[in-house]
Order: structure tokens, then sequence, then C-alpha cells
């Protein structure tokens, strides 16, 4: 007994050179992050993964407070009739939503869907609440799930349901909405940078790749292990779109009715996904320390022998003033742990064994590149939060050194088909603006346009697919 | 402009006495708590409301942490076959709950059922996860919302959609089950009495108003202004019959294969309604401290003299170290400032004008009752923080002394009638233990058995109802 729960942690995964797509999913069962659940598409946010996504958003939740933003929450069904006032809005979202049809064993009168996202019902609500321009800006933000029925579904990457954040904003002005589609797009890059340690290209989505029904869409795209692109987050302008739809209107100082401006962005449990092809290795996850559950594992060694457990957890209780720590006593062979705890990506781990404190000392070994660090007893606590905050910097400068190498400029189809297929990673190349264009370059290489970078460089004068005069430096790549 | 919004709250609410049921609708309206939505019974959970339940939330989350529970997150949408395998459990729910029958344009082969709770899709989760005894227990929670499709509904009390968080455990005994709901029920009624300055009657429901599926359900019990009851947290204790319909085993030492052993347990937003019936009176919303969104609300008199707003703002990063503090800086005219946050139940205002300034003093005013309190500047800090945890008391003790002075013993009949529609609150009476003497007291008056207290008196012999020999003491009541 018990046998089976531990043989499955040496078991070895799938490494990610030979198969990274069942790599990535032997990590998300054996780190017991997610499960698969009996209806198809949905997915178990097991306790592992779900103190990921608390991280995510204690972090996510205190910037938003303090750049002002209040948390509500609104229905989970809308009417198909709301869902229908803007035009655009609902070519996007209607192919893919789920209906409810009875109530009990009444049929309804109007269908209604499980929320896809919740613009249409903030702004029926924003257009009952909003008189006076004194009433602007609202500033609201909700926690919560959203159902898009995907035929193929991934854990984390793309699921029917999936759990994220959906900040909607309505303003007085242009201005002020394009200020806050900009300053919520910075506030999703610094928390993957400083928290996630995920560098991202921040940038503006092509017409084509744009939110149904913005205006314009700003995103901040990152790159994977495997040299893919995963977009990490979005935020929309939707100028008076919506406002107009939804007649939402204030009276202005001058006592005239405008328009409000308004926007949406959101950030979702993908980007759990996001840590394990970014930062992973053939050992399983490895957590930035800023975002890991557990960031130091401390484990005895011969921890029947006199002693090591008693200074084992007055190890613990000390670490525990600086950092999220926990302590194996289990029966298990210290190698069984080793193994359990770089599956789960935990920054660090402690070894105390009868050496260790006839020494006075215990062994430090870190996830990321497996250093050993012999540390006395009396640094302990100022070496554990020295080494954290290596770590997270390691990691972040590793995936920033990843990404940089896998960028690559493309001045011809020639060139940007080698990179994608053989290179693999993002593609720098100019673009004419067209739609045509993007078309083509996605059926020739599968790629599409990630973002035109806010950095904009000058690679070359001519549209990389048709020649013709350039507009946009286009970050390109295949994506999840 | 803006007048319309001042205007509102000089407005008077439906003093309680006249009509409660009004007078609690225009507190939730008034105190901008929530709002309808164009979907029947499904309500808005307005910032104020949100920043009440995100308190309530990080309170109870820490005690199910510090009890061992994890949080995690299961599908929204259960399979009806799934929903069917228990059968006191599907009968229970299957009339009221929403069904999914369309997946974008598809026909599903199977119905769907949104949520009404989750022991279901728990249970399948936990046949998968569990071999061995060495996996037990799990102790899991989940924060979410559920469906429900009510007919009549009222804000925070019944809604066709609420936020609850639901706790799912399993054990390898019979008897740590029943240990874990009692625990549970026990972190309900501390969070109640000790956060919601709520005072709570422990005890077991009667199998006539146990949940779907449950051998036992324990219940804490509060009574509102107005004399009716609420059921304000229920734990558990399903023993074996939902691991005997989803045959969750698991190989115990000895290598016999066991039922697990199960409790669930909930709690919801209808305690904001409870906040709102318990300690609210005809000027709006009193709020304890602990579950206040904003503690104390600084409004400076006279603002435009000079160095009133720097000592305003002075005061509030002062008492900001000390509690949740808000200043109000509007060109509003402090009286209507007053009547806002006297609506909004803030525990404690400050008014600081010029007099003030030159006396070196604040003018504290608690919520409660109005007391007016001069505090020298140098003392500021201590005594806040001393009235606000007196404030917190007093609540507790006034709603104590209602419910108390509102709990009367009946002996027969006419006298039970008379509490309930004279009298009105908890009727103490004993019962046989008869199904048919818990109907017909309903039928006569109206009154449901609240609960069986784990504090049995005994207050005569024989049941109120039907003069037979009495087994218990029962908690009567009309409830919400």
């Amino acid at each position: 007994m018990g046998s089976d729960k531990e043989k499955k942690f040496v078991e070895e995964i799938t490494p990610m050179d030979e198969d990274f797509a069942q790599w990535y999913t032997d990590i998300v069962k054996k780190a017991e992050l997610a499960d698969y659940s009996s209806v198809k598409g949905f997915m178990i946010v097991r306790p592992y993964g779900y103190a990921i996504w608390e991280n995510i958003q204690k972090d996510l939740d205190r910037r938003f407070k303090e750049t002002g933003h209040e948390n509500v929450y609104m229905p989970l069904l809308i009417p198909e009739s709301l869902l229908q006032k803007e035009q655009e809005h609902v070519e996007g979202f209607a192919p893919e939503v789920a209906w409810v049809t009875h109530g009990g064993s009444e049929k309804l009168t109007e269908r209604l869907c499980v929320r896809p996202t919740s613009e249409t019902i903030f702004c029926e609500h924003f257009a009952k609440i909003v008189q006076s321009y004194k009433d602007l800006p609202k500033l609201y933000n909700q926690w919560c799930s959203v159902v898009r029925w995907e035929k193929t579904t991934r854990p984390f990457l793309r699921t029917a349901e999936f759990l994220w954040q959906e900040g909607h904003t309505i303003h007085a002005t242009a201005e002020e909405a394009e200020e806050e589609t900009i300053r919520m797009l910075n506030v999703y890059a610094d928390h993957c940078e400083e928290v996630l340690a995920i560098p991202v290209i921040k940038g503006q989505k092509t017409d084509k790749e744009k939110f149904a029904g913005a205006k314009a869409t700003y995103t901040i795209e990152s790159l994977m292990h495997d040299g893919k692109a995963l977009q990490s987050g979005t935020s929309h302008n939707f100028g008076d779109n919506f406002a107009k739809a939804f007649d939402i209107k204030y009276l202005d100082k001058e006592g005239k009715l405008q328009y409000v401006h308004e926007t949406s962005w959101g950030f979702t449990t993908r980007m759990i996904g996001a840590l394990i092809m970014v930062h992973g290795d053939d050992s399983g996850l490895v957590l930035p320390p800023k975002v890991a559950p557990i960031q130091v594992i401390v484990i005895p060694i011969a921890h029947h022998k006199e002693g090591v457990l008693e200074k084992s957890y007055e190890i613990k209780d000390r670490i525990a003033k600086v950092a999220r720590v926990k302590i194996d006593d289990s029966d298990k062979m210290p190698g069984w742990k080793f193994n359990e705890y770089e599956m789960k990506g935990v920054p660090l781990r402690v070894e105390i064994g009868p050496k260790d404190i006839e020494n006075n000392q215990v062994v430090l070994v870190r996830r990321d590149n497996r250093e050993k660090i012999t540390v006395k007893m009396d640094e302990l606590e100022n070496r554990i939060v020295e080494i954290l905050e290596d770590i997270q910097k390691s990691l972040y400068n590793k995936a920033k050194a990843h990404r940089d190498a896998r960028t690559h400029v493309a001045t011809n189809m020639e060139e940007f088909k080698d990179i994608v297929e053989n290179k693999t990673g993002f593609v720098k190349a100019m673009w004419c603006g067209d739609r045509e264009c993007e078309d083509k370059v996605k059926e020739m290489t599968g790629a599409t346009a990630r973002c035109m970078p806010f950095e904009q460089e000058h690679v070359g004068d001519k549209c990389v697919c048709c020649g013709k005069e350039a507009k946009k430096l286009v970050y390109w790549g295949r994506a999840y």
C-alpha cells in the first residue's frame, strides 16, 4: 500500500525533446495540478494547481485595488437578446456558448447562455447606474469562471471552462479609456515578469486578431520552451461601441449627454500552463518562488536517528518566518521525496541529517540549477531569502535569454518558413497592414500575427509577404 | 447634476416597523449592496456588497486553512447521469436546476445541469484519486456560485444564483467524518459570533429538514430583527451514502476494502442579508467593524477653511495604520455625508473642523448608538481601536439580548400559536419525534423545526403537538 503512490514519482516523465505535448500532460498529472472530469473539456483544478492560482490572484488583486478597482459579481447567465445587442460581439461568441434552455422542469421563454465573457451584462448594469460625469469612472473587476464550447482542449491552455478575472471599466473620455487599457496591460506585464518570471512582448493585436467588438486589443505575448507563442493577457479598448449598443450615456459638466468609453481586460488560469512550458524541465515543474505554494521543503535525512526530527522542525519553524515552508517527515525514502518535490517545482530543498547537525549546518538544493549550498545554521534565514530572490531572478533571465535566442528576423517568406519550421520561436517581420497578407502567412506557415509591438523596430522597408511598402513590424509565431 | 445622487441619501427609507420587507429592500438598494439583473432571480453584487463578502471570505478561508483544508475548483456543469447516482440527492435537487442542452449550435447527447451543489462531481473525483488509507482524509473546499431555480427570490436571502463556499471531505472512519462535520459547524458558529456579531443556536436538523442525501445535517440558526429565523450555515454528515453510490473505497491498514465517510458544509452570501436584518436600523445598515469594508470614515467640516483638509488627511493616514479608513473630501454638505455613511453602516465617523483643530481634538460618532466622543489628538489611534472593539462587542450583545428576549417556551399549541403570531421569535417546545406532528405544527403556525439544539433542555414531558411522550427539545420558528 502506498507504494503505488510513491512509485509514480520515480516513473520518468516523457522527455520534453521527445514529445513536448506529452511532457506537458505528464507534468499536469504528476505534479497533481489538474485532472479531467467526466464532462469533455472541463477541468478539475486540484489543490496544488489551485494554490498557484491563489497566489496569482492575490498579487493581481492587490495591483487592481492599488489602481482603484473594485470587485463585483455579475450573474452567470446572460439572456440571448442581451448577448445579441452588440453585433460583432455576438458573432464572435455565439458559436461557442453553452445554452440553458430549461429551469427545473420548465422550458424557458428565452434561452440563456452561460457567460463566455461579461461585457453585455456589465453594460446593462452601467446603463442603469450612470447618470452624471460625477459617477465616472467605474472601475470594476470580477473573479469567476467562464464557459466557451471548445472542441479540442488541453488542461489550463484551452478548456471549455476556465477561471479568470475580467475587468470592465467605463470612462468619460476616449483618452481616459485608452490610458486605462494601457495601464492594465502594464499591470499584467509587471505581474508576468515580476511574479511569474515570464518575459513578455507588449503590443497591439491586428484587426483580425482583436477581441469581438473591440476598437483596439492590446496583448502581452510570451514564448514557451518549444518555441510556440502564448497570448498571456489582453486589454481591450471598446471606444463607444458598446455604449452605443447599450445606450450608456452621462451628462457632462456642460449638461450635454455623452456616451461613455469602455474597456475590458482578462487574465486566466492558462498562465499556469505557461509556468510549466516556460520554466519546466525533464524532472517536472519549476516554480518561481513568488508564485510557489511551497517555497522551501524541509527533508529530514535518517529521520529516525535521535534529534533529527526535532532539529528539522526547529529549522522549519525558523524558515516559516521568512518563506512558505513545509516539512515532509513521512516514512518515504529521501530519494522519493526529492523526486516528488522536484516534480512539484518547489524552488528550494533543505536537507538535514545527523552529520549536518554535528556540523551545525544544513544543505540547500536549488530546483532551478541543482546547485548544492551548505549553509551555517546561524545564516539560515538570510541565505534562504537571498537564494529565493536569486532563483526568481535567474528564472526570469533564463526565460528571457531563451526568448531572445528564439526571436529571428525574416525579410522574405523563405526565411519566414525556415524560422517557423526549423528554428522555431518568434518571427520579427515587416507587414503592409493588409488582411490578405496576414491570411497568406498563416496559410503558408501556420504562424499568426501575435502583435504589433509597442517598441517598433525597422527591420526592412517591405512587407515580408507581398513586398509592398511595409507599415508595421509584427511579431509572428505559431501559438497555443 | 449630482444632486440626484445626493438626494437619495436624505430620502427616508421605509421604517422597519412599518414594512420590514420594504425596509430590507430599501437598504439593499440605498447602501448599494446589490441590484437586480435582467434575468429573473439573478442578483448583481455591487462593490460595497462584494467587499463585505470578501471580508467574510478572508476570515472563513483562514479558518478553513488552519483546520487543514485545501481549495480546489470543480467543473460548473454536471452530467444528468452523474446527478442521478444518489437517489435522495437527485430527488432533492433535480426540480430546481438549470439545464444546458446545447453547446454552440449542437444539441448535447446528454443534458448538463449547472451545479446546484457539487457533491456528485467531488465524489466522482474522490473515487479516482483515493486508493489507500494513506490518501485519507481529503479536506477540500471550493469558492464558487451555484444555481437553484427559485420561484420567489429576494436579494441575498434567496436568489437563483448565489455565492458560497462548499466544503467536501472524505474520511477513513465514521467517527472522523462526524468530528469533521461538528468541527466545521463550530467554525461557522465562531465566524458568525466573532466576526458578524450574530449569535447562533447550534443543533441538528430533523429528518424532514436535512439535506438531500445526508445522514445528519447540523445547522446554526440565527434570529432576525423581525423575529423570523435564518438558517445561517449547515454541515452534513453523509456517512457512506455517497461512497456507496459512487464506489469510493480505500484499502485499510489490514488490506481490506472499505467505503469512505463523507461530509459537506456550506456558507453563503445570504449572511449579508442577515447582517442587514440583525444589526440594521431605520437609518440603514449597521456593520460590525470586523466585517465592515470601511471601519472609519473621516469627514472634514468646513473643509475649504485653511488647514482643515491637510489635517484631515494627516488624521486619515494615522488611522490607516490601525483600521480600514476612508476620507470623504467631496463638495457635498457634511450632513449629506453623515447620512450616506450611516446608510452604509460605517461603524465610526470622525469629524474634524477648524474648532477641533484649535482644540487639538476630533469628534468621533458611533454608528451603533450615535454616541459622540471627543478625543484628544494624541489618543486618536488607541481610542479608535478601543471603540471599534467595543462596537463589535456591543452589537453582539444587543443581538443576543434581542434573541433571548424573543425566545419563548410553549407547552401547548395555543401558546405556540400565540408566540408565532404575536410575540414572534424562537419557540422552544418539546417534540415526540414524529414527522406527523412536525407537519401539523407547520400547517397550524407556519413555523418549522429550526433545529434540535445540542444544548438540550427539559421544558416539559410531552410533545407540544400530540401530547405523547417527548423525545427532544426543538427550536421552532417561521424562517427565511
